[in-house]
């Protein structure tokens, strides 16, 4: 847009983002149309597409440009669907769009992968394709919430509905989702919060105890601010910048608060709906309704970010439209672009030798690591 | 108001309420004040109160009519604090507000209580005063919740932050959420979902896929329809009545729903300060914003209710003005008019004995039941 002009090869240059097309519940044409509105925001995008090609092909020439932006095509015809099992697809999964727009990243034609489909599934392919990272017990899925703070996000994690986490790996999603902070948000250090049903220290489960004592002692090495115990209710707030869970309490919670809103949409609606003086109330109140859903759509903010893998994984909202397929382009290219996989690997590691060598002296290992915001 | 004109004289046709005045985040004027709002509406509640009675009498003055609803008084000087720890509650609390309107339930003066106070205090005096259910192993705290419902609200058991609950407690939560869903809300055959990560039967914690087949064989006997599992999505939906889960991931529930509510409604109140035009707009929209305020307002549906124990207690919130405590009055009267202790207990009862003479017949024993709406 400003000094290059557009090239009409493939530019080399290019960030490439592995996309499967299929498996979301609205269908190929939903992806399609995201990934076209992300290419023409951002000359610096290309994609690797993965599904049957003589369904995507009509869908891609519909949309100007977007031909052009695809380096590689990835004719695989197998799909999951939302009602596979993980464990099925392990087994059984190698000829599907899913599978194959990991394998790009695994291979490193891609920078990134972004798929809208079944969530599980996608854990356990990208788990055995990529790989954890040295370190890592379990990988997590961290989101962001619309909050109080001054990005207007918080990350929490995990929301991956795994079903138990132990005190070391409530430790490693502090990292992890520290450094995400760092880098998606640009957060130098990151306030780090440990979700509880109080914040008092002698609440809660004793593994919630243990990672409290334990999650402390990092702060230098991991380079975030602990704020100890949070509650629900600091998730939308001003309190942390990231909030630390097991997969099954961060995945009830975020259901729970997306439901919520959307009832209150709904209702508001309604409300709106109610008489005539209300419909012309609700015409003059638009551009406020349209502030607010700005601030607070969650399509805007769509994406959970695969953390402790070898290689980055967005996944997209299974109902995501083009604007919400869109946004998870979007973070998957920022991810890419500020090499965050690589910091992360870092990060982790760093810590991995720090708590073999050095754990009575947590503070020290902090000078040792100049990889900038990892 | 109808046909029984107002009795000077302390009516003893009254049901009395225990309240504690003492420990809410807003003193006892808000306590006070919801006595009086509640009082106005019904004749037919008595107050025994209990608190410091040199500071409540002036209090009490101010509010014409209710110092002849108040039955008695109970002059306790001690208060239960938020920062009390309930182990230390229960060993040296027998001189607080909050123990003295427990044991005005324990004692037969009262058919209900009412505090604002300290919630593991609560239920920690609570559980020792009023003691369980024989057949119940842990007490559950009951919220409604906005829901899509035609009712307008669900029922979730446990939010009281338990750490832990088996599979044998998930059933006695249905049972006891079922039994409350019957008599505070009026539907015969209520709709029981158990929260979980994903609505497949394989997927959760083996707790879960436990009480998943053990709640499955008491639908004739505890009177309720299964829906199986459900998601956080559900809880503001329409597919269940009754939501099921452990104390902690409900209390992190509704702490995460009610914030992301809070945070939608300041956002509002902003966008609409946005200009001039939307200052005008908001005018216009006073009564469609004021009805929706009235169909999600928190303190409209104040009150946890906690059951499982041998009395009526009636959690408010401890932010609740008066209008929040007025509606906490008004469902621990409602309960105690419904004789919802006796039906409670006698259900659970009933149960406890079915599951041990009869447990490979479930849908017999439903027929020997005869109690009503229990």
């Amino acid at each position: 847009m400003t000094a290059q002009p557009d090239t009409p090869a493939k530019d080399a240059r290019r960030i490439l983002i592995s996309v499967d097309a299929m498996g979301g519940d609205n269908g190929a044409g939903a992806v399609i149309a995201g990934m076209a509105m992300s290419a023409e925001k951002n000359p610096d995008i290309g994609y690797i597409l993965h599904g049957p090609r003589a369904e995507l092909e009509p869908l891609v020439a519909r949309r100007a440009g977007l031909s052009e932006r695809i380096h590689a095509w990835h004719d695989v015809s197998e799909v999951v669907t939302m009602e596979d099992k993980p464990s099925h697809v392990v087994r059984h999964g190698s000829g599907t769009s899913m599978w194959s727009a990991i394998d790009s990243v695994r291979d490193g034609q891609a920078k990134a992968a972004v798929s809208c489909g079944n969530t599980g599934a996608l854990m356990a392919i990208s788990t055995i394709r990529l790989r954890r990272l040295p370190g890592v017990n379990r990988p997590a899925i961290a989101i962001l919430w619309p909050s109080r703070n001054p990005q207007g996000f918080n990350v929490m994690l995990d929301v991956g509905a795994d079903v138990r986490a132990d005190a070391r790996d409530l430790l490693q999603f502090a990292l992890m989702g520290a450094s995400y902070a760092r880098n998606g948000m640009d957060l130098p250090r990151p306030r780090i919060g440990l979700l509880n049903v109080g914040t008092e220290e002698h609440k809660g489960r004793p593994e919630l105890k243990e990672a409290h004592a334990l999650i402390s002692q990092y702060t230098e090495t991991g380079r975030f601010d602990f704020v100890g115990f949070v509650e629900g209710s600091d998730l939308p707030g001003n309190t942390a910048d990231v909030i630390v869970t097991d997969g099954f309490t961060g995945n009830v919670a975020i259901k729970t608060g997306e439901g919520t809103a959307n009832l209150i949409t709904d209702l508001l609606r309604e409300a709106f709906k109610f008489s005539i003086l209300s419909r012309i109330a609700a015409l003059l109140a638009l551009p406020s309704l349209g502030r607010l859903r700005k601030r607070v759509d969650p399509r805007r903010v769509n994406g959970g970010v695969f953390l402790g893998l070898n290689g980055t994984v967005v996944k997209s909202h299974g109902k995501a439209d083009a604007i919400g397929v869109s946004a998870a382009i979007k973070l998957a290219f920022q991810l890419a672009q500020s090499g965050f996989a690589e910091k992360l690997a870092a990060r982790v590691a760093s810590v991995g030798e720090h708590a073999q060598n050095d754990a009575e002296l947590p503070g020290k290992a902090a000078d040792v690591h100049n990889e900038g915001q990892a």
